[in-house]
């Protein structure tokens, strides 16, 4: 069994890896860390853990977590830098869901965060945990930047156009919506139940953080250096992401010719099921699973794709990448204890 | 492996079965019967089961399904009647969702549903599937009537108030809150997004079917007959039950001297979660789970109890309870498949 | 032109009393009241006025209400009795939103609230606003307590069997669901979105405020004292509250009996529509108005009515009532600036 | 008075008409046609109409609304070309909320309807009744082509930047969601409560007919033929659309600069609200009103700007803005009955 220690275990993305890792069959969870809500029991914090599991939540305690195999880190934003080089001194593999380590050019997260990074060493060694993409690296790896949750969704939904080639690396538009789980348990008006139900605005616009793992990204698929417009939205739902994507074609090209590109891309591929010619992604088809749905259009007369991607934002967007990036490292099969069906209700 | 079938899988009660059983370790799915999706592919029909479930749609084969050790039939009112009794005799095991097999009397039945019950002699066979109540007939059982959503809720929630001697018989309160799921997938106004969202409202005041079920096994465990004011309310979200149960106390009693009752009473049940004095159950807690929650306060002022109870109306108010019961009759430990957490979110 | 104030106008009552007050013909909005959000303009706290309404928030300066002619005063519990003894004085009349001058009696304010009451004699002095109650009294009034919101809903509901003697005062539930804009705009986790969507509760069984405030008004209308049980609960949705009434019967009736009960009770009451036998309330047709609708069953097996009544909680329920209390006051036909319907959508 | 006529009034737009309408004081209501409803009271069908309109639904009676002096069409498509030609005839007013006369070339409907024109002469005497662009010509017109809901919020939003040649022609991109009031009251699997609440996702990709509208109104401000890629999304809130809007600019401009740019263009129109630089709209500031709020963000890294407009589809987008045309028509201040807050809670 792998032992398991989840730092951050109370906030939305935490809870949700305890809810998978709990299932896991090659997993024994040993360590819950919340500071919030250290000293409960996480079944009096999330009840419906009870009978479920029996845990204390602890301050993080460096000793305890070294004997772990693998940390989860779901910290916010900065605690992570803390605990993380001390982890991967002492051996234990890492996974951390923040914003972290996921890029290659340390410039580029000075960039976007604002702030010299803390760690650029580890950094270098860090792999940027999107499974369909690095899964080689992935498995040799002990410290994995899991990628955000609009940029798994994003990433995806592009690649199979930027590797091709088909698709124009100008003007790019990922236009994503994404459920209220994303802004995460943290209390605030914007999330203020009244305030959230029956409404919808984008915000960040130009400026969010994610934009710039995307472009990291497609830019290597792509072979060259591009920028994107990404707009995130918040929309009244609990969970899922949606992304549609504006992509200019360089020929002319149909809706089933798109399909079969996307199909054949992602051919060996579980988690990512790319939709016929005509069918379009809903997040109801994904949420609560590991899934990423894929659907295209092509509009001929503008010679341009539409590529709508739906997912989880904290399964396959958060928890779930996470678990697979961990079967990776530890030699499982990939699927192992992700292979459920969404709950569409 | 237990070969089963499901009619009626595309409802909303069926395909939490196929769900279920989908993951279930000892369970293969054979047939799943719609009449209305005949033909069409599950995973076309509930997309979220993509890369999961690979299996068509059919009309109900009764000679197909004979070869099934176990067949649940989630179909509309009085469709049931037509294919149970041709599986009782062919050795099929069945277990109904439907109202028909749930009556101890068919002259209730008759009451309550204004016909002539199809099948009395198969009637007096049939098991009532409520699991904690009545685990050693359902493991003997061929047939069961698997019970209605809002009835586990309400009688596991009064049960010890009942059995014990210490509620009153008289002046019981129901009031019950569900999701529009309990209402099923069928269309009409009163389900319309638009006409349902932030709208509440009680319905069937009076008159609701479950009214007589509640009443039936309540009479058993009071040892005596009684009569309960039932009242039911739609209320604006997808998945959940909560039963508000009043019943006057037959002499004076502290909600800690409540809550030992029922944790005691249950204390050998898995299912159900008795909560500390001072606890409140939540559908969040329960939503995507087999269990029920339940909490219970004592009004010293009016010599009452106020017992809150929770449950996920179609997982412990349908298909979870049916695959409780089914193993139960198969000699399985009661909780597989059925062991993991809500989803909280 | 009616000089108001609204104090503590950013909260959810309100700004509902801004909006109805800023449509009101006879009204004039001098100075709104907030302690938060001091210095901004109303229309950038609640970005629906602009173009609208141009008024700065303040802090609250006595003087300059005191040249109003009426104060809304809709505070935090305790901030309201530092400020109405003084505009009291200053002859501003005062309509409180608080539950501080909703008592007869100011021992069953300490009880309940668990304080000694500030300002007895203020209190003697103050009218209950429930307007189709008390209006020959609100009309000479210079104090008015504004009623809770599960109260009027309560009230009024079971005001008719009171009243008449029809309904027993033994065993009277009051079981209440209410939208979250009933909690206030205050931040907590339980009011989170994503805690509070998909999500139904009970919460303060048998300790809730209200409950006292229901007594005292039904014990008035029985001629007895009485004692009731009331349970709060939330249910996803911003508006409304469906207060399910149960209360046995003194003698045999049928529903439509009943009807002709409320309906004559009621005749001469705009604002509370009793609705006909077979009929029952929806929160959706209330929403945004200051209605009240009742409908009422017997359920003749048990000798018993169960009562349902609907309404808006931040309209009728607080701000549309003040309102009402407003109009009344100060001579204007009640219903002026409150004629429109709910938005239904 | 003007004596109006509302022909659809139980659909969703239609029964909006009604509640604006009802509080309008220049206008009497004087027929609601439905032929779903006919013969039934509008305030049964809506019950938020009872004790505030009492009128009975009617089969569409041309001589009756012969004397009325406006109508407003609110019919499913087709059925509004069987009566508008004659009410035209008979020197009706016509106000027409479906696609039919929203056009200036006949051969723009025929190829997104995909059927001819059934009255082109027609056509051509219509206006296309979007108020803040065609004012004038709204003044003198006898039959009105009330804009589309997501097409109003799109023209508006990019209108600025097209008209002054600051933005390109080529890669117009608008990205809009939709509540699901957009999608009528008419009953379909989609709009099931249950699938359509925490669900998102895009539909008619690249095909949707407002999609002409869009081009055919930007075009005449630009001054050249364009197409634009239009996505229209389904999201889980009842009313509200979000139109987000990439354009590339000509020249490198800051955010403040297309702030003043949109404040003056806009700067005598009472319904269009534009933000600050820095701000951004939301559906919730405009449902239930008349306005459409803009906020405008410069990517300077892309020179391109994001526009976001929100407004409510079934006021701005349809109602509402047949009550401005109305008021325009027949000379009234163009506010009139239309200057209220939206409901924001």
């Amino acid at each position: 069994m792998i032992k398991a220690a989840v730092l951050g275990a109370t906030g939305y993305a935490g809870i949700e890896l305890v809810r998978l890792l709990s299932s896991h069959p090659e997993v024994s969870l040993e360590i819950l860390g919340s500071h919030s809500f250290c000293g409960q029991n996480i079944s009096d914090v999330y009840r419906n853990f009870r009978h479920i599991l029996d845990l204390e939540c602890t301050e993080v305690d460096m000793d305890a977590v070294a004997k772990c195999d693998v940390a989860f880190t779901a910290l916010p934003h900065g605690a992570s830098k803390e605990v993380i080089p001390g982890l991967c001194e002492r051996g234990v593999k890492v996974i951390d869901l923040s914003g972290d380590f996921r890029y290659d050019d340390p410039e580029v997260y000075k960039k976007w965060y604002g702030a010299e990074h803390s760690a650029p060493e580890l950094l270098k060694k860090s792999v940027y945990g999107l499974c369909e993409l690095h899964r080689d690296k992935i498995k040799n790896a002990s410290l994995i930047g899991n990628p955000g949750c609009y940029t798994t969704c994003s990433i995806l939904g592009a690649a199979p156009l930027m590797k091709s080639g088909l698709g124009s690396t100008s003007n790019i538009i990922v236009d994503a919506k994404s459920g209220v789980t994303g802004a995460g348990r943290g209390l605030g008006l914007p999330y203020h139940f009244c305030e959230c139900t029956e409404n919808s605005k984008a915000y960040k616009v130009a400026t969010h953080r994610h934009t710039s793992e995307i472009e990291q990204e497609l830019s290597k698929l792509a072979g060259e250096e591009l920028m994107i417009s990404f707009t995130p939205h918040l929309i009244p739902q609990k969970r899922g992401i949606l992304a549609t994507i504006y992509i200019n074609l360089n020929k002319p090209c149909t809706t089933q010719e798109l399909a079969e590109l996307y199909a054949d891309f992602y051919k060996d591929e579980f988690f990512v099921r790319v939709l016929a010619a005509g069918e379009l992604p809903e997040t109801k088809h994904v949420a609560g699973s590991n899934f990423v749905d894929i659907g295209v259009v092509a509009d001929e007369r503008l010679q341009r794709a539409v590529v709508v991607s739906a997912l989880d934002n904290i399964v396959k967007g958060a928890a779930g990448q996470a678990v697979q990036n961990m079967n990776l490292m530890f030699g499982l099969p990939e699927g192992t204890g992700l292979t459920f069906p969404g709950f569409y209700l």
